[in-house]
C-alpha cells in the first residue's frame, strides 16, 4: 500500500470574511471535485472557514469554533468521511478562552486531530495563542501525513522534526502575503522557502494558499505540490485565481530516495554532536 | 564602521586538477583584480587549491597542505594582508595524519582560523576527516563572518548556528555539481537553498562555485551573492566560465531589518520550547 500511487490535492480559494457558511459549503464544493479526480489527500488554506483579517479579540472569538465539535469541523469531517478521503484544512478554533490558527486533519474513518500554528504572524499574536500541540504526525494506510501552517515555513526546524518523525507528505494550509523585496519576475519567496525545506529534507510537500484581497491585505496565490525532490509536481498556482491542484506522486519515494549516493542521507548526516553542544551552550542568545 | 557600505566578491573559477602553484596564481590574479574594484571580502572556491576528484587517499594526502604553515596558505595570506581584506579560500589541508577539506580565513592583519567542512559529501568521506573546528564566527571590524561549504549548505543547523551567534556574513565556498532531476529552465536548487536560507536567517551570503571538468565531474557555476533578503544582489553567474561577482552590500542590515514586523524576528520566534523537547526525546532516531 505504501508504494501505490497517491494522488494529492492543493485547494487554492478565496474565503470571504466571516461568511464561514458559505466558505464552508464552497470549500465541500472544491474538495468533492478533487475527489472525483482521485485525490486521497486534500490540502485546504489557513483560516479558510473564517477568513484572516481579524480586527479584535472579541471578532476571532465570535468567529472561532471548537475543534472537532464545531459545525465547520463536523461539515469537513462528515465530507472526508463520504468521500474516503483525508482532509486538512485551516480553522479558527477556540479551546475554552483560548483561540488558536489551527488545522483539522480528518479521514476516512473520521477525526484524526488537530495542529496548532506554532509560529504566528503579526497581529495574530493579539488574538491567538501560540500552537500547544507540538509537531504531530498522523500515520495513514497511505503514508505519514504531518501539516503546519504559513510562517512555519520559515522555521527549518519544523520540517525537520517532521522528517525525522518519518513524516513523508507535509500538507500546508497557508494565507500568504508580499514579502518586501520580492522580485515579481522570480517565483515566490514563499515557494523558494517551500521547494529548499522539501530538497533539503526528502519530503514532499501540498501547500494551499487562499487568493484575494481582504480588509486591504492582499494574499499571493501561488499554491504548489513538491516532490522529495524540491521541484514542483503541480504549480505554483497563479496569484490571484481560485484553482485545484492535483498531483499524482508516490510517498514512498520520500524515504526510499532518501540515499542520495554512496555515502549521503541528509537527516542521518546530521552533525548532532556539534549542534547539540552548541545549542545547549546559550551563548548564541546574546546575538539573535 | 558597521553601517558603512561594503563590497564583496565570490571568484567563480576553474581549478586544474593537481597543480596547485598554478591554481593559486591564478587564484591571486583574480583576488587582485577584485580588491581593485573595492572588494574587501573575497570568497574563493572549495578545494581550489587542488581541484576535487582525487581518486585515492594517498593522493589527497600528497596534495594536502598544514595550514597556516604551508606554501598556499602562506601565499593567501600574504595576499590578504597586502591588499588589506578578508579572504576565504577552500583549501586541502593536512594536520598531521588528517586530511580535511577546509577553508582559511585570513585578514589585512594576517591569519584568522580555519574552518573544516562539517558534512562531507559523496567520496569525501573517503579521504577527509568530518569536520572537528565547529562552526565559528570571526568578528572583523566590516563585521561578523562565519563560512561553511559546499553541502553544509543542505543542513539549515548550520545557517541558523551562525545566524544566532551573530553572523552577518556567510561566506560559502562550493564545489557544487548537478543534482538529479533539475529542471535547466530553473534556478539551480543549490541557489534556492542558499536563497531560502539566506531569507529565514536574515544573513548576506557570498557563495563562490568552480566551473569546469574534472575526470568526469563537471561542476555547475552559477555562484551568486545574496541579500538578507533571500535575492541575490549579483549573481546567478553562468555555468560554466570564470568571473568574479562583485556587489555592494551592507552587513548590518542582516540584524537592522531582521524584525519583520512589530512582533516578528525569525531567529527570536523560534518555539524552542518545542524544538528541545522532540529533539530531546530521542524518538525521531527510528525513522530517518
Amino acid at each position: 500500500m505504501l508504494e501505490a500511487e497517491l494522488i494529492v490535492a492543493a485547494v487554492q480559494m478565496e474565503p470571504l470574511f466571516g461568511q464561514t457558511e458559505e466558505n464552508v459549503a464552497k470549500s465541500i464544493e472544491k474538495i468533492e471535485k478533487a475527489a472525483k479526480q482521485g485525490a486521497r489527500v486534500v490540502v485546504l488554506p489557513e483560516l479558510c472557514n473564517t477568513g484572516y483579517m481579524f480586527q479584535s479579540r472579541s471578532e476571532a472569538f465570535e468567529l472561532a469554533e471548537p475543534v472537532p465539535s464545531g459545525a465547520t469541523s463536523q461539515l469537513w469531517i462528515e465530507t472526508a468521511s463520504r468521500l474516503g478521503i483525508y482532509l486538512v484544512a485551516g480553522i479558527t478554533e477556540r479551546d475554552g478562552s483560548k483561540l488558536f490558527n489551527s488545522a483539522i486533519i480528518t479521514g476516512p474513518d473520521g477525526y484524526m486531530g488537530t495542529y496548532r500554528k506554532l509560529h504566528l504572524w503579526g497581529d495574530e499574536a493579539l488574538y491567538f495563542h501560540p500552537g500547544d500541540l507540538g509537531i504531530p504526525v498522523f500515520d495513514t494506510p497511505l503514508g505519514r501525513l504531518a501539516c503546519h501552517i504559513c510562517y512555519d515555513c520559515w522555521f527549518p526546524e519544523v520540517w525537520r522534526l517532521q522528517a525525522m518523525q518519518g513524516a513523508e507528505l507535509i500538507c500546508v494550509p497557508t494565507n500568504w502575503v508580499p514579502i518586501p523585496g520580492q522580485d515579481p519576475a522570480r517565483e515566490a519567496m514563499a515557494n523558494i522557502v517551500v521547494m529548499g525545506a522539501a530538497h533539503c529534507n526528502s519530503v514532499f510537500v501540498v501547500a494551499a494558499n487562499r487568493t484575494g484581497m481582504e480588509r486591504e491585505q492582499p494574499f499571493i496565490g501561488q499554491s504548489l505540490i513538491v516532490s522529495q525532490t524540491g521541484w514542483p509536481v503541480a504549480g505554483p498556482a497563479s496569484v490571484s485565481e481560485e484553482e485545484t491542484l492535483i498531483a499524482c506522486i508516490n510517498l514512498a519515494e520520500a524515504r526510499r530516495k532518501r540515499n542520495w549516493n554512496d555515502f549521503n542521507q541528509p537527516l542521518r548526516d546530521r552533525r548532532t554532536d556539534i549542534y547539540d553542544e552548541m545549542l545547549g551552550s546559550g551563548l548564541s542568545r546574546h546575538w539573535i
